[in-house]
């Protein structure tokens, strides 16, 4: 089975986002008053072959190891199955 | 209300990702030749006060016209509301 997988790699709360920052002013500038808390992080799509807990295995390895960094970001990742085109 | 908005921008289909490629070469010398197809883009959260309505319209504008560049990039996002604290 085909597998889409939805990686989500975020800063830590605790964590200073410059880059939220600059868009937040930014919006600011352009009139958007109202947000606030704008957080910028990395949205990683990968695709894979397998069962679904091995896939789901493996992309948790991946996202935990490879494509985030532990110390200074959470990650979260989703599965979904595609049908076959 | 305090809404959510979770933004995800990534490049269209049709363009050319060396950031993914570079990310799934990596992949693959970690030993996760299974993997293909990758992907990366950009994750942004905001936080909005208003009526649902009137915050889905900002933020489709802000994710369209700030957030995103139309000619390269498409964007989606979804909305929560937000339990007070």
């Amino acid at each position: 089975m085909t597998y889409l997988a939805k990686v989500y790699v975020t800063l830590k709360k605790s964590i200073l986002d410059p880059q939220g920052r600059t868009v937040e002013r930014s919006l600011h500038q352009q009139g958007y008053a109202e947000v606030r808390d704008v957080r910028v992080g990395k949205y990683i799509e990968l695709t894979l072959e397998g069962e679904r807990a091995e896939v789901e295995a493996r992309v948790r390895e991946i996202s935990e190891n490879i494509l985030s960094n532990p110390v200074m970001e959470s990650v979260r990742f989703e599965i979904e199955a595609l049908q076959p085109a």
